[in-house]
């Protein structure tokens, strides 16, 4: 029950991070803010959800807002104060990469370099990560067609690094009553017909806190092999995307349901330890 | 691990049909030809369907298809057929409506009126079904908003009729790779959002056939409360939409499957008999 | 300077209405209130175009509302009202059927019947107006590709009746500060690609009345053959679309940048009389 | 004539490019190759549109194709043979931007910065370009909305350079007759809510050589303030972009026609010299 049919012809080839392998057996969960607030704040989330069962961390640095006077991210400024929570809580770390001239930097911290939705197109950053000796997580653009999503990934792995780990995180529809329509489809449809791992991105693929849980249960149950998640010690009070992002229960609740679940999949959670 | 998150407020409000209810604790699968072809085929895809799990029928009699050179259905005059199978298999069955004078002679044959995607603006007809005395499954425009979705429903049920269990099957999105994109988010928001039950169509949701089963997964697991499905003794030979239609080892292996996964959700599935 | 380019193969055949045809040399304003409210405003609506420059009235009696409370029409009853204004005005009509039985009715008033964009995919409806002996226009589905418009216009000519007038009114897409997207292109592509004759609906096309005479323009100049447009005596109390219908004023200054336009396009404004 | 109704409060302020400005009273097209293949490709394409008609000069050397085996332009091997050809013609030249750090390189050969679709969200790179003195051309994402767009266009302003030219230049639909849907509503709504001058390019916009005569006319009528266009000696043996690159017959003729539409606008063609 691992969500393939039969006839489905290409296996996933896991992609190592860390200790751990994302794409084989183990299902991950990589979790955290939207954006690093201040070492206070990502240490307690770190710990807060490296306990609830994440396995890996996630946290932006430097941020694309569609607004010029939102919140964008620490920045280089934040660099450092990364790397003391990791130290401490000693996780794999994805953050996103959103310039070239940011490679050298964040190469010192990150685990894996996260690319965002804004820059599926941006062939310039990708064949540069191309270059670099850690993975990729490759957002889908959410405009972005599962073909030319592949074809990105190709301008990654042509340039020498075949480490590359997708993520839905829902496209761009005529709906409203969600922000983006989380594309279950793609989910499978990778599944059946790419060797990359492929993570579900609930938070953005719904842009409502309350639909986070079922729509990371079906992404599951559809065969992803891990979640990538927003969480937040108080939402209500994020500097980025705190509609979507779950506070410390609601996420330990669906790691609890999402624990239940994998056994019926075949797999099992990795755990943080 | 039902799919709802803490906060939400509205409950389903299961619907009567035939024996059971759609949208109570019981998970309904209902299954069947895209369209009736013959008795013979109907009869034994009925009787098949039921000996693995399907406790209602689906089986298209009036069809709306895009190109006038297709085959339209049997139309009236399968009307009969169909009447001698149900005797035959005796389970209740969901047929499209597709013009309101088709609704006296569907009366006779019928347990649910279907609405197909094309007709969910066709308040004309809408009107009608809301003086009827039985079920009305209302799937989803593959261009309407759940919004438009609602309030189309709201159509039916101001007219009188409020048994009315909603279906949602694949948006039209720029994606191709896909005949449509399954919207996931709407089984979580609709659960949440209003007292109607519903039910995933994985088949026309994805239009692949092999990417039914783990979507159809998805849809249970995000919370929908049954599954209507295509299935055909030989689906490549189908009169319509064989390439989304499951043959009876598939929709077996599904059932399974599906099976495995309702205790987790806290539900069983309606058996047939 | 006709907006066709060399090569473009197909030529429009002109489908005649009243005295006129739509689709040859002279080209068509069809003018009128979304809906018809009561015998004066429509008189009175219908005596303001023509004297402006409209050749044809447009005037809705059975409305489809996506809110089941929404006006719906003065429907049946509205019927005599048309027909003692259009003894008056003596002007070609054109008002939407929405459902098949209201056919033998509205053939006593209308030169066209108007097939609204929720109906494109009725072919129910479509096939009972390749029965009819006047002629169809059969606007685009807000959601249906150039293909599916072309398809279903075969629905009407297979069932006999070839007199038909297709109408671009714009599109269901992501963005959001226009009601629909104006498909410019499918008026180019129309004109290069199907014998049918094909107006421009800048009112729904935009859904703002500030852009439906630069959007009416552009039609004019991509080659369409007329325009539909809504006009009201005092737009802000119109009881449906008001905000994209033109007052009297506006109606006229836009025939008057038009007229000016057609003869750099080899065309002429069909005068009313 | 211009396209714009009472009431639009938002004026046009011209951006100065070499001798000249756009979105003044006159009206600038912009033509050459999607990509420069050689000196003398360049210099027979610059040449030949100048004849024509065109005040500035387009071409590629940083290309982003969705495929990563395409021809991805000349890139820095390119500059000099660029410059060799401007200095033969004479006309300001727009050429894309596809990463920060070409800006140095990019600064001695352009006159205006052209930002390409699959950058519109590309902020760092965007704020870059806000420290440059020289115009920057903003394309609109083929998926974003025009809200974001102006967004997009405050990121350069705050920077601190507000020479912005916006470009429409179709978007991504569910419609699959055309690449693109150009939306022609942008450019009648820019026009009314936005200082900045307008492009069209309906290269892209349509996708299709048959199509970009008429909808450059549609565009041009609906107010844009020039045209942005692709231009090849023999688009069939374009190495990027043919099937809808006009010759320069093809050319000649757009630019005739826009001619004497232009005066009905209150318009005149800016010339080349």
């Amino acid at each position: 029950m691992n969500g393939k049919e039969k006839g489905s012809s290409v296996k996933t080839v896991p992609v190592k991070v860390g200790p751990w392998t994302i794409g084989g057996e183990k299902f991950t969960i990589i979790a955290g803010p939207c954006s690093i607030e201040s070492y206070e704040h990502f240490l307690e989330t770190a710990q807060a959800v490296k306990q609830r069962g994440a396995a890996m961390l996630r946290g932006g640095l430097f941020k694309l807002r569609t607004h010029p006077d939102s919140f964008q991210g620490l920045e280089a400024e934040g660099l450092d104060l990364a790397k003391r929570v990791l130290q401490e809580v000693q996780l794999p770390f994805f953050s996103e990469v959103t310039d070239p001239r940011q490679i050298g930097d964040l190469m010192d911290v990150v685990d894996v370099f996260q690319v965002g939705s804004r820059n599926m197109y941006n062939y310039s950053l990708l064949k540069e990560l191309g270059q670099v000796s850690k993975p990729v997580l490759l957002k889908r653009s959410f405009s972005g067609t599962i073909k030319e999503w592949l074809l990105a990934a190709e301008y990654i792995a042509k340039a020498g690094n075949s480490q590359i780990i997708l993520c839905e995180r829902g496209i761009r529809t005529f709906e409203t009553a969600t922000r983006n329509t989380f594309d279950i489809n793609a989910i499978a449809f990778i599944k059946q017909n790419s060797p990359f791992p492929i993570l579900a991105d609930p938070s953005h693929g719904t842009g409502k806190r309350s639909l986070v849980t079922p729509v990371a249960l079906a992404a599951t149950a559809a065969g992803a092999d891990g979640l990538l998640l927003e969480v937040h010690p108080q939402p209500d009070q994020a500097l980025s995307d705190g509609y979507q992002t779950l506070n410390f229960d609601e996420f330990e609740n669906l790691v609890e349901k999402t624990k239940k679940l994998l056994p019926l999949l075949g797999r099992q959670l990795q755990e943080p330890l």
